[in-house]
């Protein structure tokens, strides 16, 4: 019980952490002072910098400490994206395999493995305390990685934490390795993974979502609308059809970003030569990434352009910024065609989703709509902070490395997260308001435009006027003016006649 | 009028060259070879590099021409904003003036002087070939303008024209300057007198009309809008009001950014040191150029910031950009609120300014909103574009100064043209459709509100959800149901009552 | 021990829960199953909606779990900032002390003052759960805190959880209010909070370390760089004097934008009219807040403007974005500046945080301006999503509030803590390699420009141009070429006499 | 003679106003007002707003008057690109031929032709004055071509300019069509032609002088940096090589993004449905603009998105985007390892092209990497202004049609010239400073890794921290410390050893 409160205790303080405080530099507390309730939940590490106070039931080591000692940066909501630790379990399995084909002591090859499995496995993640805001390589977090893994890797083969035997974190899990390779790598698995298990999958549940609307509407004739103005007409089909156009092409874009997506730099090391790793050993790493993870991961053709620069992720930013130009579009236009209940546009009815004003009944608040168009504004903004992260590489490393993975991935989640918000709690309850699509319809001028093979453009277009003017309909006009018969108007316009070529 | 038609030919080929041409490379013919009719027609000048024939009928000189062959980038379209050159001519006036009382000859001074004024009368436009994308120091152009001011200067004092005597063009137009503190000084210079000459009265223009409007409009009472959807009423005249203090607030941001860019680097010549320059120096220019412009320029208190950064111009470009995300609600909402004529909101009358379709008369497109929310699009384009150039200085220079005035000088006019014109075109013709608005009003749930005092929210609640689900007014469903009598609910929902608090 | 058992369980669920998880579409349980081991952990609440179970130790009540069910988008990473919730917990208390002015219930004001300050206080932040991603409103974030507030003041009051009695989160904690004008005060508070709290301090914090630094360097002699170039000499405090100058400008430029921050929206209720206010109530509401913060909060001018725009918050963004300008130039310098250590600039040594490469000694990472300039880059990208959501209001609501606040308070934060961070690792033990400083200073070529008064610009250029090609060292070549003598050329060539004008 | 000298106050006026003025409001004056200077230089031409005077010497007509007198924003330097103006002249031709097969008048049909054919030659470039701020589908220059080519049409079968007879603009010119499907067709005509005569062509220049640099430099070993820091070696051959792979990804980024290029929205008409049309019209135009330009345009398989978004310009400006990424990436290097002679990195000798400071002979400006970094910045904030508007379209129309072809046009194009400029101006003349470069090599601390196997890491060690410690070679300090042998160190210190795997 006593171990149970104390645990208890040293949570509570870590869920405060986690949720981020606000008092300018104490926000980040490094995690010794967190844990320092007594002298025995401590081990001593050394680095080449001196003694530091490691948390005894955490996995980490001093260089994962040091760092959070020196960047008190944005507190607990800014720690590097968890997918990016995960993506590092997978290579550093992905390493400890092709390193015991290459002589590692298959012992220390498999206990890194299974430590590494349980970094994928996302049973470690509290021992992930940094934040994004370290070292532009993302050398720390490499570090980090490297600690846990050695150290759950001794502790699987009984041996002490912190004591780097039998399995040391630079000789054995980085061996092969640098942060100049391994932090890419995971940049890339991370990206591709996040693309793969959430992105796509959303997009997909939309796209079928808005086809199924399409059909559903495809006899539904109304009003189109250019320059937000009464427009000829369509059908409500064929207004949805271009959203499942533009969704369509959002997952095509996205894919036709991955391929460079898909390649690992990995056996580089340190600037992209690939010094102290045997020959084969890239294709190898990249074989079992793509093994483990079933994507189509290859080794980079070129690793100095792989370290140097992250062109490929601001290009599948580039993508991730046209999928939220579409998305914009889309929930703008559903939000107006279903504003109202009576002073708007009416013709589409939105689901319900909470309660409204308390005062109004009826009031529908397009919250889905609006959830997806900040997640737009929000991927824009992050494709700047991309792009003038690549741009910003010098020599053989681009140091902007943890910044441009995390807007990547943020952008990745939320908009593919939001489609499926957006989908099931919008989108497939959406209902045409027949009724008020009909009426605009019947009522539209634009119509006179069929008469004009029967009765000249001259004689139509002063029905037209004249019924703008009077506020009449086409019908009356035309009949009051005497050009046509009520017989003859109903034959002439037939609005199921304007919707294609002839 | 042999030489006429061979001006003729000549103007034509400019002309073609200024409009920009689209074949890859030779767009933008170096000037020499377009004025080689004859051998007659140049001159042979001489820098460092050798000997370039120059047109005999330009003031530039070796420098300029060389510039033109090596940045063949953008063609004419590209080049460097005429503002920049005439607040070049400015400042040279200023330098001349401030070096003649430090012992330049009077007679050389007065020649500059004259020339400069013609320069910033517009007099020698032609004389400045060069594009935006050259060194980023603007060198080139300073050197373009020190070619012409001296050539000018010689030609009125009887000299021969490329021979740099009597007046030379860094000896004399630019004594105690270099490029690095002439052209950002020119920025300033030029980035001031458009915000002061075109953006701010124009948008005193817009903020003008909007005023007229909000009071004409007062007594109106129409729905308000909440998330697109139907809420609790307010005046046309508030909602023109909201308009209005964005307006104003437009000119005090753009006002609180102009300290910074009042302040000048002329004097810190090469690094901000001042080096070549006598004390004092720095401050009577500011003070001439304060005295020539009307504006308040000072010299900047550290030279080395100047030169280094263009954090000010950043800052004003970030007000620009507050100012287009002003303009783009504006003109948004103009424009939804004047959609229609019969399917869209409708309540407000735009003017109609140029022919809609050949088929359907009433239809009026907005076009000075979109022309207006295009060019806000823009602005937030180009301040990305000063924002990453800004950000990208090194050392004692940033080298994107050209393309950081091109892109501020542009935004500026862009919004002070865009506000002039939104004004004349669109909204002192503004009507208010009142019946349309009157119409939706009381057709709207919303009013319900005002029932709760008298019969409770529930009985309210239930005449609101009543008539939305039957389709009724308010008042129809109200009297129906009971609640209440005509002349009760006349009495208790009065829209004019619920326009501010009690 | 039964009950901490059972509380350490649901903390680590919580605890993961915050960490955020991958899984695509059950990241983010809705908070019921998470909690649902047991019957009696639950309460029911209902809404217009029906029933829904509330966890049994949570403060909030339906129209938050409600949220969590619409709204799984991003996880737990993405919670509305804590900022938010807190300054709502000041403002529900202004709004308290108002209405117990206006007839209000003591006892009940009392109880919901109480609640709030517990809000402010932190001591309920994970009963907030709502992620930003929500209505455009923040509405939902607005009920949150209502349904907190009163549970919590219920419980003071001895009354039970869910009741609504006796104090009701819309009557009495929302009374006077509407989301539309206290989300918006929310903001402004947050942001204005977080600028005073966090972001002044931290380039306070800067700003001095960086006038000690140059202070301490006045005397050391440099060469100047412009296009990256060598060129004439400034003082390294003359250099460090440009950031000094920047970081000033920038605490400047952000106070330049808090006066329109510093307007609450406050009293202006669903669209800005105050409807169902009484008059005064903003304003004392705004003289509240201002007491309760010590910041000069004023009620807005114009409440239309603040609900439907928030160019305030745009504007304070622009001031941010210019500041990441500023960081980016800063920390650019100093690592190109402390580059090496022996094949780089190497003019300063960097203090040494971290093991470098386990390889090689001597390696510094200038890891603190990779930090910095990874938050510069994150700024400029917030700063366009702030301007994409602040340019897409319509109509009396601006929607993409939520996300507004939560990029503008990312980057008040990150700029704050990066300056500290900066500052106190970096900056401070900033050396001045005052040998290599001194070594390059001396063969630099540019020190010639001394010689033109005396031996004239020719015999000078043929001096610099020979040493270059040769390879030699100005004096030894003005020696050799026999243009002076060894004494000439030390009494005329003195770098100290090149740092000013005459 | 006279004529020609009245031409020429014409074209001097003209050119005077292409130049694009200051004044605020009168800078783009109406052409009418221009050309007024007698009676006869005008013809009378009417629409449905009433009378307009149009110059005698220009084709244009009364819409294209309006245009001009109702958007007075920006001057000459905004007119719409002549790009676009080509691509119509490319369109209506395919349109005319499709026609005629339909039944029109092949007399017509083939003047059309002629006419249009004038307008893709660039011979009546100046009857084109529109500007890009006009309404945002692009109506007014589509009238505008229509009107010159009907009137150029009428002339040629010697009709009365003005008459419409026998070609009229509407019935005839734009048959079949819409300002809706034309404008955008137009757009993406002429994005494909500028990414193929000018982006494309300048890449491959790019990519090819640098691959030749990188074979040049194979056998150049120099020290890598990492963090701006010294870091173990690679071949300049290696490091070119990563640009390289920039530039050739840059290729097939560009490539990738064409396919939705291709597709041509012509046949949609009004809203998409293609209304007016006949069965097979959008695949004839299609194939007929593929055949006249020589590229794969096809019909886009669905016109609702095609007119209603632009997310296939949104998506390439993403990839000029990454190009400029990798272009800033480039020519920042190039620059920095060009720095010097003395004081900088010194391993590039870069050409010099134009007089650097009269002051000092060696100094180059790297003036090309100086433009093209700008041009990197500019391309990055087009894409901005490209997002933003692509993401504001409202149903069946996107309204931001001129600004987005406009920046993508400029993005395209000033990266295509700024390629070839930096190529022929800059890459193709760069030489290693192999002396210098070798001399850093030789001093650097990072060849110690090398001993690593053979003395072990501690000795190692001791050896690069004592020699960086006391400002010694590696050589030395193994020698004189004992561990080793001269013999030894050469046999194992080899950089040539360390350049890729073993």
């Amino acid at each position: 019980m006593h171990r149970s409160l104390r645990s208890l205790q040293r949570l509570n303080r870590g869920l405060l952490a986690l949720r981020g405080g606000t008092a300018a530099q104490k926000r980040v507390p490094a995690p010794a002072p967190v844990r320092m309730a007594s002298s025995d939940s401590y081990r001593i590490e050394k680095d080449t910098f001196g003694e530091l106070k490691v948390p005894s039931d955490k996995y980490y080591g001093a260089q994962t400490v040091r760092s959070t000692m020196n960047f008190k940066i944005g507190g607990a909501s800014e720690r590097m994206p968890i997918q990016v630790i995960k993506a590092f379990g997978i290579l550093k399995r992905a390493a400890a395999e092709v390193n015991k084909d290459y002589g590692l002591d298959p012992k220390i090859a498999e206990a890194i493995i299974k430590a590494s499995d349980e970094v994928t496995a996302g049973k470690l993640d509290d021992h992930f305390p940094l934040v994004v805001w370290q070292t532009g390589s993302g050398t720390q977090t490499n570090m980090n990685v490297n600690e846990v893994i050695s150290n759950r890797a001794i502790e699987i083969l009984g041996g002490k934490l912190g004591s780097k035997d039998p399995v040391h974190p630079n000789d054995h899990v980085n061996k092969s390795q640098s942060s100049n390779d391994t932090f890419p790598t995971a940049m890339h698995i991370a990206a591709a993974k996040e693309v793969h298990e959430v992105l796509l999958p959303g997009l997909q549940t939309l796209h079928d979502a808005l086809a199924a609307k399409a059909e559903e509407f495809k006899d539904i004739i109304k009003i189109g609308r250019t320059h937000t103005q009464d427009a000829v007409p369509l059908s409500l089909g064929q207004e949805f059809g271009g959203y499942v156009q533009q969704v369509k092409y959002s997952i095509e874009r996205i894919k036709a970003a991955m391929p460079r997506v898909y390649e690992l730099a990995a056996g580089g090391t340190a600037v992209g030569t690939g010094l102290n790793t045997r020959i084969g050993f890239a294709e190898k790493v990249a074989d079992r990434v793509a093994a483990l993870t079933g994507l189509p991961f290859v080794t980079a053709p070129n690793k100095f352009e792989a370290l140097a620069a992250h062109d490929a992720l601001v290009e599948l930013s580039g993508a991730l910024n046209t999928v939220a130009v579409s998305m914009m579009k889309i929930a703008n236009d559903i939000r107006f065609l279903g504003s109202g209940p009576r002073s708007g546009l009416g013709e589409l009815i939105l689901p319900e989703n909470e309660p409204g004003s308390s005062i109004m009944p009826g009031k529908v608040n397009p919250t889905q709509c609006e959830a997806m168009t900040m997640v737009a504004a929000q991927v824009m903004g992050n494709h700047v902070a991309v792009t003038v992260g690549g741009s910003n590489g010098h020599f053989e490393l681009n140091v902007f490395k943890p910044m441009i993975v995390k807007n990547v991935l943020n952008s990745a989640r939320l908009l593919g997260d939001a489609s499926v918000s957006f989908t099931n709690n919008c989108v497939v309850g959406i209902q045409a308001n027949k009724e008020r699509i009909n009426k605009l319809m019947n009522e539209s001028l634009m119509l006179v435009t069929a008469l004009n093979p029967h009765i000249g453009y001259d004689k139509a277009a002063t029905i037209a006027k004249t019924a703008h003017k009077e506020g009449s309909t086409l019908k009356a006009m035309a009949i009051k003016l005497g050009y046509l018969t009520e017989e003859q108007f109903d034959q002439w316009v037939r609005p199921q006649d304007m919707l294609g070529p002839k």
